[in-house]
């Protein structure tokens, strides 16, 4: 069970990494064929989709883990994010602005992968930060 | 270590279902007197006063526990809600109608009390489910 939770922790840093890297050639080793993302099948392709997405619409995107509980299956963390949205960011004209926000998010991960995300970005806190 | 963990959980499910009791004479056992939430130091009074504001803009108000990650200082977990917030909430003009959705936190504690909590709300998710 510890050497399991030690596991996690592991391979959960390594792959917040491999993000920060924009490594996409090397996520298959973090990221099950038919992830599940906020209840949406996207798998693997659509992870890095979804990624790539996102480095193109921030540019200075980086993930900083702030908090990290792990058991045996699961993974929660607090990522933090200090950056520049070029244009509309969770819908909101941020266009070039300097945002800080958090996500916290959970994910479970089956056979050392991460098979399904639950996140959630703080919306509220990019508002307060602006007035729209 | 495990012991610990299994501790954390059991105190946080009793302090879930304190808050649904709506038993604030209790709370204390399960906060700490300085707690903070998301940065702001409310203490223990803060955090009733709070309680008790959400519990009056939103009558029906249930804590579900979907989701629980612990360790021994952390409970991280996912909380679902389907609720009915009578006016505004989030800033968003819900007035009486039905809502789904989560809330990602996770929980730090000292001496068995809940000392700091960082809590998001999917409020992307309720904006969907409404055209406002």
């Amino acid at each position: 069970m510890a050497m399991a939770q030690a596991d996690l922790e592991g391979i959960y840093r390594a792959y917040i990494a491999c993000l920060n890297q924009q490594d996409w050639s090397r996520l298959g080793q973090f990221v099950h064929d038919d992830a599940i993302h906020n209840d949406r099948r996207i798998g693997l392709s659509g992870y890095v989709d979804m990624l790539k997405r996102d480095f193109d619409e921030i540019p200075d995107l980086s993930f900083n883990v702030q908090m990290l509980v792990s058991d045996s299956r699961y993974v929660a963390s607090r990522l933090g994010f200090d950056c520049t949205p070029r244009g509309t960011f969770l819908g909101l004209p941020i266009n070039g602005r300097r945002v800080s926000f958090a996500e916290n998010v959970i994910y479970e991960f089956l056979d050392g992968k991460i098979m399904q995300v639950w996140s959630v970005i703080d919306k509220s806190a990019i508002e307060a930060q602006f007035l729209f």
